[in-house]
């Protein structure tokens, strides 16, 4: 089964990520608007309660995330995926390398750059077209995210809650 | 905002029952399959941390939910709901009483017949055709839930999971 780690953030911040998402995204109606923390990966039935647990202990040990979209950005040429760019802070580079360590599963593919995907499957014409509208719309959001969730994929793509985390720690 | 309570059963039993709603239910992509513990109320942001700590402590005096959805049935013509039944037991009943009465957030609208439901918003042809098709092919699924989840709506009709509880009681 494929799980992944992610960061939701308020309604009022999804709302404003879906007014684009709607229209852009293709994987719209996959799952609600999220950062993600940890790339999918697989596991079984058994792995995940081991799994679930480390989680547990690293969400206490993380305050909540103070959270700023700051532009939009896009991963072009790479691919074609248009997002808010999240300011990088310690505090995010540090939960997410305690979930790559501490969980120990694949190698990131990518260096983790903190984001919300607003638009992907585009073709080059239309990531242009698009990205040039939004980059001078913006964004400029800034909020404070106090829990993490387990999420795994259904067989039509969609995204199902596990388990959530509260993010109880210090700093 | 609008708050719901539900259980998500596993995923090989939201694979089967996705195979039907992505062809039959209108809210296919706002939210993967699951059985109704509480129907959406609207709460504000405050209260609704009061609200989680009650059902956290609900969910510590009830056991992992034993489900069999037995087969297929409709509400028809109360509305041309098509859903897969699921035997009521004195663990659902009991739940869901809990929830109501701790929670004390509106009246139920309907009684409660726990269901997953697979098509929704079809005419009254297409509820006579697909209803006859699918009370053939039927269901006859057993499982153990271990959790239940506070979910919230976003504007587009979509919901996310606000928090999981896992139900650790004794029976």
């Amino acid at each position: 089964m494929k799980y992944g780690i992610v960061a939701f953030p308020s309604k009022k911040f999804q709302d404003l990520a879906n007014t684009y998402r709607k229209r852009y995204d293709s994987h719209y109606s996959k799952i609600t608007p999220h950062l993600t923390l940890k790339e999918a990966f697989e596991a079984d039935e058994k792995e995940i309660s081991k799994i679930s647990k480390t989680i547990a202990s690293i969400a206490e040990n993380h305050a909540p995330l103070n959270i700023h979209a700051s532009k939009v950005s896009s991963f072009f040429p790479i691919t074609n995926v248009i997002y808010f760019k999240v300011e990088p802070t310690d505090q995010l580079n540090k939960i997410h390398q305690d979930l790559q360590q501490q969980l120990n599963i694949g190698e990131p593919k990518h260096v983790f750059i903190p984001h919300f995907t607003i638009a992907q499957d585009l073709t080059e014409t239309e990531h242009d077209d698009i990205y040039g509208q939004l980059r001078m719309i913006g964004v400029d959001e800034q909020e404070v995210i106090d829990r993490i969730h387990l999420v795994y994929q259904l067989e039509d793509g969609s995204w199902t809650t596990y388990e959530t985390y509260r993010l109880t720690g210090a700093e």
